[in-house]
Formats: structure tokens, C-alpha cells, sequence
């Protein structure tokens, strides 16, 4: 079984995996792509993983996410995993809670495999270019 | 079962469907999407997708996609009915071949969706720069 790390969308990876129209992608990076689109096929989980990215100060545990659910916090726990295993989440426990965040380098770089030519990052800084 | 066209995620869609990072998806919103990724989340179909998408002309029959997968031509089509049923894509037959080509607005919305803040689409018209 592949190292879940392995399943990461890096900012090194985005760098190799071209946007889709741009390139067709290589058999390695279709399989590497398609398991992270697995882990948000599922609407449960494509819900938690908004919830937690939209969440206030961009992170949260399973009790803040729990009440906008009608699943069981095992069950959300399962679906946490998952995410995580595909690199989407990271988690740090604090107490008797785990809190879970979004990884930003992999959500750009899924957004910019996707991205038809007209869409780019937006410079993040401006100054000493 | 649903209409095919109830999946796509058509510029109306993508302005209601805001970003995962700003605001939760709702459930309808989170079937909607996660039936597109899951569309995407197999290798095969992932590939074909992107040979598409960036073929000359942003368009291929199957005849022009089969010599760079290791599947038959019957499995392509599958393939490309699953991927079409998505919304993903669009087809016209002429003469004995059908021709496929991304549905570009999808493709946007579904960037859009993922993107985050520091992602927007740029101007498709430059004019004076």
C-alpha cells in the first residue's frame, strides 16, 4: 500500500502536473490526481471538508462540524481519515480534540490541474518583484 | 434517475456553488459537486479527460485518443458517456466518428469551487496592457 504522503498534492507536484488542457496527464500523476478526486466524491465528506475550510480561522475539530451533520462523530472521524490520508486535511490534537485544516497547497494545486487557460493564481504579494 | 443535465455545473451553478474555503456546501450543492469528482476519480477516465482537453482544438474522437491508453475502444466509450453524463463533457458525431470536447464552463466552475482565496479567474480579454 502507497505511503498516504505519497497521495500529497506538493506545491513540487503542481509544478509537474500541468493544468489538463494544457497537457494530458501522465499515467503516475492521473492515479496520484483521481485518489485525492476519490476523497471528495462522496457528498458527506465533500461536505466536512467545506465545513472545515470554511470554518473560522480555517480550522476545526469534530465537535464544531458535528451539529451541521446527520452522521454519527465515528463516522465523521472515518471520513476525517480519509481526507487526510489523500493530503487534503492535517490535524494536530489539542486536548481531548483533534483539529483538522485544510492543506492550502494541495487545494491550489487540485484548483490549478483544473483551471482552463483563462485562470491563474493571483499574485499574493506585490512588492519586491 | 436524474436528468444528465440536472449534474452539470453550469455558470448559474458555479455562482451559487461558492468556494469550499468561504462557505460550507449545502447538501444539494455537495451531491451536485461530489458526482463530478467522482466522474474524475478514476485513472482512466481522468486520463482520457485531460487528452481531451488538450488535444488540438480542445477536441478528439475516440480514434484520436485510443493509441495513448491501454484500453479498448468500447471501454473509451464508456468512459467518455460517464464523463459526458457529468457534464464534463460535449460531443457531436460527424460522419462515423463522434467528436468530444470539454465543456469549458464546468471545468471553470469546478476550479472555482476548489480555489482558494488567493485564486480568481483572470480577464479573458487583455486589450490595451
Amino acid at each position: 500500500m502507497s505511503n498516504p504522503r505519497d497521495l500529497e498534492i506538493s506545491p513540487a507536484t503542481a509544478e509537474r502536473c500541468s493544468p489538463l488542457v494544457r497537457d494530458p496527464l501522465t499515467v503516475d500523476q492521473a492515479d496520484q490526481v483521481a485518489s485525492v478526486f476519490k476523497a471528495l466524491a462522496d457528498p458527506v465528506r465533500l461536505r466536512l471538508f467545506s465545513l472545515i475550510a470554511s470554518h473560522s480561522g480555517g480550522e476545526a475539530c469534530v465537535c464544531d462540524i458535528a451539529p451541521a451533520v446527520d452522521v454519527s462523530q465515528p463516522t465523521i472521524s472515518h471520513h476525517l481519515k480519509v481526507l487526510k490520508t489523500a493530503g487534503l486535511l492535517e490535524s494536530e490534537r489539542r486536548g481531548s480534540w483533534v483539529h483538522y485544516r485544510v492543506v492550502p497547497d494541495s487545494l491550489a494545486a487540485l484548483s490549478e490541474i483544473l483551471a482552463p487557460a483563462s485562470f491563474a493564481p493571483l499574485p499574493t504579494t506585490v512588492g519586491a518583484r
